[in-house]
């Protein structure tokens, strides 16, 4: 696809990242690593739910994350990387997150599976769209809807839409989310060199960074809005 | 491939149980509950893991019971069978099992994962010797080893090579294990008629699950063997 590696010096234009780009390890070994943060995190809210239905809707969405760990796991096997070792330096921002952001209710719970796992797929599609073909399809294919999102949305608006109180503490649940997320999001930036030269090749500039964040923003005020917080 | 359902009178030559049968969705419903509770225990075993290494390897092989956990949710949808309601009544026996097995060691967690997982196989997979051919394939396909085994026959083996105090204790836990199974699968028999015919149906008589469960025992000493507990 004629992938070329001269960084762009202009947000507008930025450059489609090769596959061999080192970055590009980084961040499958980070998405893994959230795969895993985020199964444990299902499983454990599963205790808040108040139904079989529940519990089973949450262990879905945890074995959808098991399935796009593997898909990423394969990704590192081809390209010659221990999956562990890569990994290991994103734990402490993923646990960071989780730590801070550990729900206290069923609907806490619903609300960061949902908006949580948006923020992410948003953030990662964006650099996506500029990274090699190959290496886009591998992203795009783990952060796709885990379908399960229908029942989310059904049992939140329910609450919300004759709770003002509930979709108040939910509204400031929704913006914390994001907060902790680009929080740590710049965190594990700071950190990796690699990683940080992949987005920054992805956005074009620093300023481009702070647009991506800024569309974040947007997207996960509709995302709030399908919940019926808004 | 017909299939009759005249039952047999004699162990010798069991009936092949036709696809209709009603305990058929009893069966279903209850491996997947089965797949449930086992998916939430091997998530909380998690707890006891010493490495990232292990956490991952029982993510995996708890989102292998989801991936089995749909095909059964398909199967059932096809006989039109709601299945929060079909597993309902399997609830108490399953959970009573796995909270009389807590483990409360790494080394428990893993000799139960594989372990129980094993005799779970071999009583729904002689069952399904004599089920109608499109019944058998489903039964077999989540009863399927997750693959993780490997993992679960190294780490034992390693520690009871050295150690004749963790063997000695592992041993009792096995024993235990397959106890509270065969306890708990005569309760499940016992509740639900529908079940006990297709089971005895496919085991000729009483006495014919006398003897599946002697196989079972023989079964499970030589998966106690492959982990070093002989």
């Amino acid at each position: 696809m004629g992938a070329e590696s001269s960084p762009s010096t202009t947000s507008s234009s930025p450059t489609l990242v090769p596959a061999g780009h080192p970055g590009v390890a980084e961040l499958f070994a980070v998405i893994a690593y959230g795969e895993i943060a985020a199964f444990y995190r299902l499983a454990d809210d599963a205790k808040f739910s108040p139904s079989l239905r529940g519990r089973v809707a949450l262990a879905s969405m945890a074995g959808a994350e098991m399935s796009h760990f593997e898909t990423l796991r394969a990704a590192l096997v081809d390209r010659g990387v221990e999956i562990y070792a890569a990994m290991e330096p994103y734990r402490q921002a993923l646990d960071a997150y989780h730590a801070s952001t550990t729900p206290s209710t069923w609907l806490e719970s619903l609300v960061k599976a949902y908006v949580g796992d948006g923020i992410a797929a948003d953030f990662y599609c964006e650099i996506a769209d500029r990274l090699d073909p190959e290496v886009a399809a591998v992203v795009r294919d783990v952060l796709a809807e885990t379908g399960h999102s229908e029942f989310v949305v059904r049992e939140v608006r329910e609450v919300v839409e004759r709770s003002p109180l509930q979709k108040d503490r939910l509204m400031l649940w929704g913006r914390r989310l994001l907060g902790e997320a680009i929080t740590q999001a710049q965190y594990v930036l700071a950190q990796n060199e690699e990683l940080a030269e992949l987005v920054i090749l992805t956005c074009g500039d620093l300023a481009g960074i702070a647009a991506l964040f800024d569309r974040m923003q947007v997207e996960h005020t509709k995302r709030m809005a399908v919940l019926g917080l808004h």
